[in-house]
């Protein structure tokens, strides 16, 4: 069934509010088999009439948010009667429920706010737990005389919206399509693959099984794989992705790597420490963000001055003088002391330049040195990312992060 | 004129990327005296047809976004070419730009990454600093056949598509409108109050003078607030926002806190360190991510295990066993000892429950200390934000260095 969705607001158009609604709604509406085709913003006002009508030709499910409040530019309900002919009626039970909440709040009554007792023939009321105006439910061809889609006129606030949505919302849509729907959907995190070469491994041997969509979608240092078909599709998929990729997918869940990481770590009672120089912190702050980080993460040097380097992680200032301090013998101090110092399982270093500034023909900015210590091992990677300050840094961090990935993995 | 925003791609409608585009292109647009009248979120794919033939009957300018990739789901240059009968030719000086590209980061050339130097005949190029697919500018009408907006097609990653608007969209958007030159605008960055309470303390003030508009956005520790009108009414409400908001106005130019830090530092020759409990290194982040901050910034301790804040900063460890490590005295000696052995100036120390986990009734998750050593005085301050993990670190952070930034400016 083709589901659209219709969000009504001049604040949203404005940019000042971010909207919520669709990602609320595609991610529970999936396990019903149902995706949003379209979604539109429109100001409130007269461009809701001309939407909805629009709408109504090729939607079969249609969500309309917004425009239920008491202020005048909230006119969705008057112009959803009068798009499908009904007549509004003022709902008594309604009307009192009104009265009540806002007497408890000591809210002075006006006739606007009475408007929100307005109901058109034949809508299903939807409850609003949290909020003054409450939901619509109006079933496909309400009027006979005017085709028109499954309809659920929605409020606004994402706070009142939701726990609608959830609670009554959700039950008329599963009697609508009939669960169970079989289609399932997939995701893999992948790392260390940039999305062309992502796509040459398993792009068409996937797409050569019918039924099967396949999306992909890149942030810097990481690729999002998503496949959607049934059942049968996605395990013949799912096992080509697999064979392909490898160990490249880090997560098939929605987790960030550091959250891999911290999981990983958890799960062995193994530790890890960081000497950070060019990710300047990067490292410490993306695992932090991970609650229980502390049971894995000890301590993180952001040496970032050449005398940070030899205070606080006695990095002999002869190496510095004779490779630099963006060298692998750097690189190799900072990783070897860190881990002593820590008294970690592992410890992690990177020294590069980030740039704009401070590069050389010899060392570009871009290049960059990941150092990982291990209980009875050392490794150091010199890599190469061109780019913005802070795209570097976060294409540092992911190698970094890989790199204790795969070898926590014993790969 | 009638602007018209449309979205590409089938990872929005699925709801797992925020769309960041609307918002961004609202703002910039808005001092034009531009706003956006519909916005659409279709998938890759046919549905970029559709949506495209729809909104140039109705659209002056248009903005489409996405499908600019090397992917074969980036088909939106060919659904532009094809709808508005242009010919693709592939541009030489491109094809040469986007190889220099690959060969230096070691990818392997496809035919499919060359597709990205296709241009329809009679398109402008708009050069991508920060990634592979370019932009494309169509001038209205462009097929003197076909009936078409001044057309801006641009990549979907915001981090490539944001630079681009502002280095090459906006020029020509201004060669379209024509604004008058009069039109003012102005930003004002605020730190240390919330939204509700910057409107308290400017909004009717402001609103009062004739031809004035008036917007707030607020993030994390932070409130924007933005003014735009004629010289004249500019003036009359600059005025009365500076004498209002003095010192919580961190910025008029687009600058970051840690951007401001970094800045009044490097003026006066002063350099700071960092120590850092619960913040986890968010703060040498931030810092680090300021191009020229290594001028100012020697080092990070990120402490984030007690026996890391004994190690590596000497905290007494009867002193975590008497307090606390969240606690005044904690947050003290790290303060001092990172200004110790740092050698800086300056050093700030953060020391809280981020939560989830963590709190009691005494200290509760949010409760944090921000300590900050000068040279010749410390103090400390307790602040409580109740919020999720990484918008506790965020308001902490913020706080940290505003705390610091009124040290250095002496108030």
């Amino acid at each position: 069934m083709r589901v659209d969705l219709l969000n009504t607001g001049t604040e949203l158009l404005l940019g000042d509010v971010h909207d919520a609604h669709l990602a609320f709604i595609a991610q529970e509406i999936f396990p019903l088999g149902l995706r949003i085709a379209e979604r539109r913003t429109v100001p409130d006002g007269e461009a809701i009439r001309d939407a909805l009508t629009e709408l109504f030709s090729r939607a079969e499910i249609l969500f309309v948010t917004g425009g239920l409040g008491p202020t005048t530019d909230d006119i969705t309900r008057e112009i959803v009667a009068d798009v499908l002919g009904l007549e509004l009626h003022q709902n008594p039970q309604l009307l009192a429920s009104l009265r009540q909440r806002l007497d408890a709040r000591g809210i002075k009554w006006t006739s606007r706010i009475a408007r929100q007792a307005d109901v058109p023939a034949g809508a299903e009321i939807l409850p609003n737990e949290n909020g003054s105006a409450s939901g619509l439910y109006l079933k496909a061809n309400i009027n006979p005389h005017i085709p028109s889609p499954h309809l659920f006129v929605l409020p606004g606030p994402p706070r009142e919206l939701q726990p609608m949505f959830l609670a009554s919302a959700m039950p008329i849509l599963r009697s609508i399509v009939q669960v169970p729907a079989s289609t399932e959907r997939r995701l893999y995190k992948i790392v260390r693959m940039g999305e062309s070469t992502v796509e040459e491994a398993i792009g068409e041997k996937v797409l050569a099984i019918p039924g099967i969509e396949l999306g992909y979608c890149a942030r810097p240092g990481e690729v999002d794989v998503r496949i959607i078909g049934e059942p049968d599709a996605i395990s013949r998929a799912d096992a080509i992705i697999k064979h392909e990729l490898r160990l490249s997918i880090f997560s098939v869940s929605d987790e960030t790597l550091e959250e891999v990481i911290v999981k990983l770590l958890g799960q062995r009672n193994e530790t890890f420490a960081v000497a950070e120089s060019c990710t300047g912190g990067l490292l410490a702050n993306r695992i932090t963000n991970v609650p229980g980080a502390s049971k894995v993460f000890i301590a993180g040097y952001v040496c970032y001055a050449n005398q940070a380097k030899i205070d606080m992680l006695d990095v002999d200032p002869t190496l510095i003088e004779k490779h630099g301090a963006v060298s692998e013998p750097v690189a190799r101090a900072l990783a070897e002391h860190a881990r002593t110092r820590a008294g970690s399982t592992y410890a992690l270093a990177t020294t590069g330049i980030a740039g704009p500034s401070g590069g050389s023909p010899e060392k570009p900015v871009g290049t960059v040195y990941i150092a990982l210590r291990v209980p009875d091992d050392i490794m150091v990677k010199k890599l190469f990312f061109p780019s913005d300050r802070e795209t570097f840094k976060q294409l540092t961090a992911q190698a970094a992060f890989d790199l204790l990935r795969r070898k926590i993995l014993g790969t």
